[in-house]
C-alpha cells in the first residue's frame, strides 16, 4: 500500500504554505540536494572528462528515459531524454510528417499548450512545402481526424482545465485514417496513469518538471513506437545521436531507435536532480495514487462548490475526464489567485479566466485541501482580490 | 594585471592532476557548490514557482548572454543562452538560409565539428529544398566564397588541431559575395579574444562548458548582428521566444530581437552554475590571458619537440593562428592519450591520430606545463602506449 504520509516527507516544502502548483513546477525533492552535490564535486570535480563513462553520464539520457517509460507504459528502449519539451515536439511531428509525406495536414486543437502550435507553425512555415496546421475544439478532435491528417497532435490533458482527452480511442481513431498519433504528456507523466504501448501511440513527448519534480528547465522526454523507432529521419540530426558519435564522421547515420532522437551534449546537472526525483516513483502503485488524486479533487471541488458560489467548475466533473487538476472560471481570477497566493495558497491562473490547482497525492494531503478550500473561500466572501497590488500582472509559469 | 595563481585557486581540481582538457569540459569552479544549493534550497525549494519571477530565472538567459557576449564582442542585447550548442547550429543556419532564399549553399570546412555539418544535413533534407552542403578544406573556404553561398558556416578554431580562422577575412569575404557568415565559437569562448561587432559576424553560436567551465550539458549561446535580429524567423519558434509568452496566443509572434532564438522552458540549475564560472572571467585582461596561453603553449612545444621526435605538430606554429590548444600527430595516439591520462595528465584523442592538449591560464601553470611534457616524454620513451588495456576504445567527449 502506497504510504503518502512517507511521500510527502521526502519533499521539501515551505512552511506553512499549501502547494498546489506541482503541474507547473514540481518541489524540490530532499535528496536532490546531496545527490547533486555528489554530482558535482565528486563526479564533475573528481572525474572531469572522465566522468562521460566513468559516471555513466553519457548513458543517462537512455537510463532515464527508461525509468519513466514505465511511468507512462512505453516499451523498454524506447525513450530518451533531452533539449525542452517545445524541441521534442518538434522532433517528433517532422518524423511524423516526413513519414506520411503524401499528407499536409497537422490537426490539433485549441485546448493544446501553445508552444505545441507554435513549433508545429515554425516547422510548417521553415518547411514551406504546403502544410496546414488546423486547430479545432477539442471535442471536435476525434470528427476532424480524416485520411487528409498525416500527424494528431495533441495534449492528453488540457493545461487550463484538466479535461482528458481518451488516448486509445482518439489514437485508435488516427490509424484507422492512416494518422500518425504525438501526444504530449506535460501534465500526464507522474500524474495519471498513461499506457503508451497498448494505446499504440506512434509518438509521445512531455517534460520532466512538473509532475515528475525533475527542477526548473529539467530535461523533457521523447518516446517512439518500436514499429516506428528505427525508420525515422532526425530533422534535429545532433552528433549524439549518431550511430558513432566518437567516429566523427562526416556524414550523419542515425543511431539506432530512440537514440537518434538524442541531438547536443547532455545536461548532466540537470539529470541528476531528475534521477533523484524519479527514485520516489520506484514503489509507487498508480491505481492508489490515482484513486487518491481523484479523492482529493473531488473533496475540493465539493468544498468550493459550497462556500463559492462565484468560482465555475472548468474542469469535467466526471474525474475519468479529468487529469491531475481542478480548475475554476472566476472573472478576476488572476487577482484572486495572487490573493490566495499572499495567503499561503499556490495554484496558478491562466488566461482568460482560469483558477488553476494542481492536485498531486505525492505531496498533498487533506488537510492542504482542507486548508486550501478555505483560503479560497476567505479570499472569495472578503473580496480580497480587490486589493490593486494583486492586479499588476506579472509572469508565471 | 592578472594574478593567474588566485584564477587557479577558483577551482576544484583533483590533487596531483594535471588537465589538460579544459577545451572538453572546464573544471568545477569552487563557488559553484554552494551557489547550486542557495539555487536548489532556496530558490526551486523555498520559492517554487514564484522563483520564475523573483529569482530572476526567467531572465536568466538573456542577463548570461550579456555576461557571455562581454567575452565576445556582442553588442549588449544581442546573446541569449539555451538548448545545446547543435540546436543553436540548426536555429542560425535555418535563420540565415531564410534570409537568402535564392540561395542554396552552405558553405563548411572539413575542420568543423561534426554536428555542425550534421545538424546542416538534416536541416538541408527537412526543408527539402534543394540546398547542397558544400564542405572544403580550411585553406580553400576564402576561394569558395561565391555569390551561390548562402550561409557560410565554421568553426572559428579547428577542435583537432587548434587552428584558428581569419574571422574579419572570411567574413568580409562573405559580405562581398552577398553570404551570411555563422560562426561557431565552442573553441574561442573564453579561449582567445573574440570581437563579433567589429568582424561584422551575422550570427555565432558556442557551447559553455569547454573554456567558460559551465559544467557537463551547461546551456549553449547564440548571437545574431543587430541589423539581422528582428529580422529572422525562427525555425524552433517556442513558447519563450513569443512577444508575449504567457499571454498563451494561438499563434506565434517572435519576441524582440535575439529573445527569438529563445524555445522552451529555461535550465534553471545549469545556469546557476554557468553564473558562477562567469563570474571568473569579470576582471581578466583579455590581452594578458592571450599572452599567457601562447606563452604556456610554445613552452608545451618546446618541451616535446625537444623530447618526442615521434610526435608532429598538428596545430599551427604561428601562435596567431591558433587557439588555446596544442595537438600532436601520432599513430597510436589513442592509446597513448590513454597512458598519459593513466600517468596523471588528461589530455583527450581526436579520431584518426589527434593528441590534443588544451591549455588555458585559467588553471593551467608553467609548472603542470612542465609536468604534461615529462609525462608525455615518458610515455613515448617507455612506450607505456603498448600496454593492451590502453587500446580498448573507449568514448569520451
Amino acid at each position: 500500500m502506497t504510504d503518502f504520509k512517507a511521500l510527502k516527507d521526502l519533499f521539501h516544502l515551505p512552511e506553512g504554505l499549501v502547494y498546489l502548483d506541482g503541474n507547473s513546477l514540481g518541489p524540490l525533492p530532499r535528496a536532490a540536494l546531496s545527490r547533486m552535490q555528489t554530482t558535482m564535486r565528486d563526479e564533475w570535480g573528481e572525474m572531469l572528462i572522465t566522468g562521460w563513462n566513468r559516471a555513466g553520464w553519457m548513458d543517462q539520457p537512455a537510463r532515464l528515459g527508461d525509468r519513466i517509460g514505465r511511468l507512462i507504459g512505453a516499451e523498454p528502449g524506447h525513450v530518451v531524454l533531452g533539449d525542452t519539451l517545445s524541441i521534442k515536439v518538434y522532433q517528433a511531428l517532422a518524423a511524423a510528417l516526413a513519414l506520411r509525406p503524401d499528407r499536409k495536414v497537422i490537426l490539433s486543437d485549441t485546448g493544446n499548450f501553445p508552444t505545441d502550435l507554435y513549433m508545429a507553425e515554425g516547422l510548417i512555415k521553415a518547411l514551406d512545402q504546403g502544410h496546414e496546421l488546423r486547430v479545432v475544439p477539442p471535442n471536435e478532435v476525434e470528427a476532424n481526424i480524416t485520411n487528409e491528417v498525416a500527424a494528431t497532435l495533441l495534449t492528453e490533458v488540457d493545461y487550463r482545465t484538466g479535461r482528458l482527452h481518451n488516448m486509445a480511442q482518439l489514437t485508435e481513431k488516427a490509424h484507422e485514417n492512416g494518422s500518425l498519433a504525438v501526444w504530449d504528456l506535460a501534465h500526464s507523466a507522474g500524474a495519471i496513469p498513461v499506457d503508451l504501448a497498448a494505446c499504440k501511440a506512434d509518438f509521445a513527448i512531455g517534460c520532466t518538471y512538473k509532475f515528475l519534480n525533475g527542477g526548473p528547465g529539467a530535461p523533457a522526454f521523447i518516446y517512439i513506437a518500436p514499429e516506428h523507432a528505427d525508420r525515422v529521419q532526425p530533422a534535429l540530426s545532433g552528433w549524439l545521436g549518431h550511430a558513432a558519435p566518437f567516429a566523427f564522421d562526416p556524414h550523419y547515420q542515425p543511431g539506432p531507435g530512440i537514440e537518434r532522437m538524442r541531438v547536443g551534449t547532455p545536461p548532466v546537472l540537470a539529470m541528476a536532480a531528475l534521477d533523484t526525483a524519479l527514485d520516489i516513483w520506484e514503489n509507487i502503485d498508480m491505481a492508489a495514487f490515482r484513486a487518491q488524486s481523484i479523492a482529493l479533487s473531488q473533496l475540493f471541488i465539493d468544498r468550493i462548490e459550497a462556500t463559492c458560489p462565484d468560482l465555475t467548475l472548468a474542469s469535467p466533473r466526471d474525474p475519468l475526464r479529468r487529469g491531475s487538476q481542478v480548475s475554476f472560471h472566476f472573472q478576476h481570477g488572476y487577482a484572486a489567485m495572487q490573493a490566495c497566493i499572499a495567503e499561503g495558497v499556490i495554484g496558478d491562473f491562466r488566461a482568460p479566466d482560469i483558477m488553476r490547482f494542481g492536485i498531486t497525492p505525492l505531496y498533498v494531503d487533506r488537510q492542504d485541501i482542507e486548508r486550501a478550500a478555505e483560503t479560497v473561500t476567505k479570499v472569495m466572501h472578503r473580496k480580497l482580490w480587490e486589493n490593486p497590488e494583486f492586479h499588476t500582472v506579472n509572469r508565471v509559469t
